[in-house]
Formats: C-alpha cells, structure tokens, sequence
C-alpha cells in the first residue's frame, strides 16, 4: 500500500520550499524512544506532572464562570483576554519589567513558542543576522527556520553569553535580532549577571538590534537573587516571552508576550492570520489563577519539589560521572548541561544508555554547530528515587562509551 | 509621547517583508465598532453565546481527569492528543469522508484558521496560483497572503462554485490548491450540490491540483439532504479541516484536520514550530464530549436554536428590504447573503445602518475584488426579538442610501 501511495504521492504537486526545508526536531525523535513506562527519562523539558494544579481547575472554572460569565467560551480578541492581559501587566512589572502602556503591550499567545514563531515571522527577512547562543534552545532554531536567517552563534561560559565574544560578531556583522534564555537556560541552566545583561543593552543601543529575551525559567529559582530582566534596560527593542506552562499548566498553552507598540499591529495581525486567538477559557481560568493567588501560593510548592531533585542530581554526578566530565551547577530552572572530553560521542553515549532503560538529550541539536560531546538533563520531571537510581547508570553507559572510544 | 515613540522607532531596524505587506483585517476593524452592548450586530460570525454548553464544563473535566489521569496538563504531542485523534476518525467516518490509515491522519490545530495557516505554509510559494470562490472566507485569504499567492477567483451562483467557471480557470492556468467552504459557505450560505462535487473532484484529477475543503457548519443543516464531502471523491488530494467551534465552543480552540499521508509530517513539523501542540486539556473535555454522546444531544439542540432565526430573518427581508435587493436562503450555517443592485454601496449603508444601531459586514472584504454592493448578515448570534428589530432598521438604511445615492 505504501509503495502504491508513493507512485500516488509522486504525480501530485510538489509541497512548499519551506515544507522541503523543514526537518523533523532531533529532540522529538528522541523523546519518542522515550516514551516507554520503564525507562528514566531525563531527557524531556517536563514539568513534574504531580505538580499541576489540576485539583484547583474546577475552583478556577467557577469562578470564573461566576465573574466572566458564559462569553469566555465564545470567540475572543486576537490581543487575548482583556482581564488576563491586564493581570499580567501587575504580574510582569513585579518580575521588574518596564510595563508601560505609552512604550508596549502585552499580548497573550499560545506558549511562549508561539510569541517566538511570530516574533520570527515580523522581524526575519532571508538573509538576516540572528545571534543565538551556542547552545541554545532548539524550538527556537525550529521557528526560525521558515525565515531562512543566517545564524551567528555567540560564545558562551558559565556566566552565559560572553560580551567579548558578541562584540566580536558585531563588528564584522549587521544583525537583526539577539534571541537569549536569560535565567537558568535551556540547555545550559546557566543565569545571565547584571553587568553582562548590561553590556547587552548597550550594544543592542549601539550597533541597533533587537532582543528577544525567552524567559521560561525565570520564577524557578532555588537559590540567589533574581536578576532584573534585559527588557527593563531596552523596553523598546525587546520582545519578552513570558510561559505559563511551568507555573501553572503546559496543557493550558498560555503565555503572555510582551511587545514594543511600534510591532503589537503586526503580530496581532500575524496571530489572526495563524489562528485568531488564544482560547478565552483558558485564559479566564489562569486569570483567577494569578488574581486570587494561587500562582503565589503554587510557586514555592513547585521550588520546594525541584530543588532537592537538582541536589540529588548534582550530588550524584559528583559521586559517578567521570572527573573528566564536567557540568553545571544551576540556581534554578529545569537543566544541568554536561561537557565530556574532546571526542566524547554522546549520541554514542545515548544508544548504551537507553539500553540499560535511561534517556537523556544528546547536545549537538542545541547548537548551529559544535557540541558532539555535551548532554542536557533534566531534573524537574524524575523524582529524587528515580534520579539515583538513574544517574549511576548514564555513568556507567559513559565510562562504557570511553572504553569503546579508546579500543576504536 | 506617540509622537517621540515614533522618532524612536524610525532609528529602530526595520519590520520584516512580510510585516509590511500585512494589513488589518477589514471585518476586525467592524467588528470593534459593533462591540457597544447596545446594538443589534448581524456582523459577527458568532455562535449564540447560551448555546455553548458551558454548564457541561466540570462534568467533561472529571470524566477527563478520571479517565486520562493528570498528564492532560502536560505537554502533549503535537499531532494531537490521542484519544480525541480517535474519537475524530469515528466522527469524521460518520461525516461521509474517508479516513483510512494507508491514506490520511487526523491531526488537532487550535481551530480551523490554523489549519488553513499550516496549510498554506506547507503548500504554497510565492506565485503559485490559488482558486477561490467570489466571494469567499476572508480569514483563508488573511491565511495565504504571507505566503503571496495568485488568486483567481472563480464564479458562484446559489450552487456555490460553477463548474464551467472552474474549468475556464484551469484551461489558461495552473494552479496549485482551490479552497471551498462547500457547505452554507461563508459568506454566500450557499451549499455545493453533489453533481457538482464531482466534477470539481474530476477536475482536480484532470488538471492535478490540491483542495482545502473547509467544513465549519456541515452539521448546522435545518433542511434539505447531507451533501457528502468532496474529500470523499479525492481523499489523496483533500486537506479537510472540521472545527469544533460552532458545535462546543470557539473559547476551546479545537479543530481536527484530515490530512494526506505525505503531507502529515510537514504539516506536524509546521506546528510544532509554531507553537509546539494544541492543549491535551481541552482536548480531554471534547473527547469526552464527543466519546459520551453530549455532541450527539447538543446538536438538535443548536439547530433548534438557529433554524427559527433564520427564518424570522428571511421573513423580515422579504416584508422589508427593497424588491431589487436578492439574497441566499440557506438550508444551514449562520449567514444570508445579499446583492444589491450595481452601484449600491453597502459601505455607506453600514455607516448609516450603525447609526440605527444595527451592524452587519460589507461584502467587499469576502471578494479578491468586487463586491462593494454586498453585504453579510449573521443570524446565529442574535434572537428572534433582536432580528425583527433589526432588519426593518437595515433595509430602511437600504432605502436611505438609495436616496442618497440617486441624489448624487
């Protein structure tokens, strides 16, 4: 039947230069294989699902049935849902964004990829410079992709990007974008500095480009103090994706952009084009979720049951992985990013580990180029039991990967 | 301030290409001038409001819960949550259109307009030609214009697209995909009868082009026979986007697609990019709404509702519009369509009808061009006491402008 379908599929019209273009997400690929019950993953992004508030949805349902009334599950404005985007204006100048109705809008998507794809969709033009951070997020890349941009990868150390290494980029090139993961970063876990985020804003000021600043992370931290975002140095060139799907909901797909005024027409009309809105219902209930203080009460329940999930990890790479081996050492978020020596084979490293039922992320997806020998785990989805248990494994699957490396 | 906001934005990087091709949607502009509470909108194209079986809402959710567990507010996948996948390719079966696994998928969008969107991405480049129907959905073209397209538009008459029409098209030009909404079409009313279909199927065959075959209101007929899709006829070369706004609600963002086997992984890596997978969530509650029947029950429900508004509205036309004003008698949907004669002016006539506090959309907007004496009225969101008020004040702005008209 296949075969017959291709003849078939072979005299119908070609698809798109951009459906040719498009390939499937390696993550994706692997989070497939990591579907089976048995196995320990570390590879996905997920938040823990026993830390969704699903017990509290029909609370947020009346009342908000009760202060709404029945028009949330009508149509509503492609902007979003007036009393979510209002909250968020509160809820955004708290985290120390510059909200200001003069300067920009908040506008509410569906999932902060959203608010990139769209970004992606009025800002990129073939051929334009966008600098990402090597590594960087690969849904990113993902969105970028359609508007064939030329990437610039930026140096990155633990502190994140490197200023140095992004005034190099900008002396010999013109870029349209910045795209940065500011707090605790997917991949790398790692947390931007004030004075970095600093040196960032005066060179989006001196050589004109615009940020896109990805913060997913930022309300995840288990220790330190949080860093102002870059957007309150340069509100108006930045875009700023806020994500209600580690603080509330993933399977609610919500999130809250936002958007310098001289762009909210156009991705408002991008949006309406894509699909008129997000879902008014949603976003009343996650209206209540923020209003009543849900959120406020949620947020350290959910720290409370990370943190010691990143300890055990940290604690049990310390005691296994190869001194060789070197990762680091999150404030918060989702991720510990691991480096193994010159010519370690993750992919190599993937196949041994699933073998003995455990999965994680080969790095190479996360960057433009580079990175066969780096990993992402992910602690927020495996609980302390699972994350002993599997974490001496991965050690094990890589000590076999040198031995198989050196016999070659 | 909007004044220093611009100078700023002057020295800030240029929007992209396709930022600056695209434009407000007309019929968004009207509809913010319909919103005051007390007019009368026969703009819309709204479903009534108490329809929605809003009190079903925390019943569906703890069958949901119950039955799918707590990752429904997880991450899902992008081609959509399993279960209502399933659930869809029992209903769409029953609908007359082939679902066969060798064949086509059912994937989940966040409604109809996104699958439009990723439709367009995956199909069409720059100058390819598309075939619509004068007049047509204004959101399709909304859809296709960054993709810049060629549109040829094809004459309808009260059997919607007229065949010789279409093969007149085809004979001068190659095209790539035609999109139809072939029943109670938006905004005409007007449905495709099945001698017709087929040789629309026959030409897609003949002169090998793609059909988007856009269903929204199929299950909204008040009289007359089931026309059985032309998906039927050409499964291979059929996208056919069923939505799950006017039957639940348009607040959930729910609509399933059928899609050919060859343009599944596209099309799936189209959305991921774009904004990853629609909510598992609300994709529970309908699955649950479909698996138990509440669909079965709601809909001679809805159709009870709206045949009785349709014929008060045709009713109040015949008594009150102007002998040389023609409209459609739609055996479903939600809109009649009207003519007036040449050089009427449906714009002036909004204008004039607003002030009486009555709204309805001008038809320009549906056609690539043409149609400025037409206009759409939507009869789904308004009463019965609501329709007999409003349409004698539109038809004596009808008349008014007339008046106007001949003076001039």
């Amino acid at each position: 039947m296949s075969s017959g379908l291709k003849a078939e599929t072979n005299s119908l019209p070609p698809l798109s230069q951009e459906a040719l273009r498009s390939k499937p997400s390696a993550i994706r690929e692997i989070l497939k294989l990591t579907q089976q019950p048995d196995i320990i993953s570390f590879a996905g992004g997920l938040p823990e699902t026993n830390s969704l508030p699903t017990q509290l949805i029909p609370e947020l349902h009346e009342k908000a049935v009760k202060d709404f009334g029945q028009g949330i599950f009508n149509y509503g404005l492609t902007e979003g849902f007036m009393p979510f985007r209002e909250i968020n204006k509160y809820y955004l100048k708290e985290q120390g964004l510059v909200v200001d109705d003069n300067l920009n809008k908040v506008l509410i998507h569906d999932g902060s990829q959203q608010t990139i794809d769209l970004a992606a969709r009025i800002l990129i033009d073939p051929g334009d410079n966008i600098v990402v951070e090597g590594p960087t997020y690969l849904g990113a890349l993902q969105a970028f992709v359609p508007r064939r941009p030329q990437y610039l990868q930026v140096e990155t150390d633990k502190y994140g990007i490197i200023p140095d290494s992004l005034k190099d980029i900008l002396t010999k090139n013109t870029i349209k974008m910045l795209y940065l993961v500011p707090n605790f970063q997917n991949p790398s876990g790692n947390t931007i500095p004030w004075d970095r985020r600093e040196k960032i804003a005066e060179l989006a000021e001196k050589h004109n480009f615009y940020l896109f600043e990805d913060d997913p992370y930022g309300e995840l931290r288990y220790e330190g103090e949080h860093v102002a975002p870059i957007q309150s140095l340069i509100p108006n060139r930045t875009i700023y994706a806020h994500t209600y799907s580690k603080v509330l909901s993933p399977g609610l797909r919500l999130a809250a952009a936002l958007v310098p005024n001289h762009m909210v027409d156009k991705i408002v009309e991008a949006k309406q084009g894509s699909d008129l809105s997000a879902g008014d219902y949603v976003q009343a209930l996650a209206t209540v979720y923020v209003r009543d203080g849900y959120l406020k009460d949620h947020l350290p329940k959910i720290r409370a049951m990370y943190k010691p999930r990143r300890d055990t990890m940290l604690n049990e790479m310390v005691e296994h992985f190869p001194v060789n081996w070197v990762y680091s050492k999150p404030e918060g978020g989702m991720f510990i990013w691991v480096q193994g020596p010159e010519g370690a084979d993750t992919k190599e490293i993937f196949k041994l580990a699933v073998n003995k039922k455990v999965a994680f992320v080969p790095g190479e997806g996360f960057f433009v180029s580079g990175g066969t020998n780096t990993m992402r785990l992910n602690f927020s989805f495996s609980n302390e039991d699972k994350i002993s248990t599997g974490i001496p494994k991965l050690a094990e699957s890589i000590k076999e990967s040198a031995v198989i490396f050196e016999n070659k």
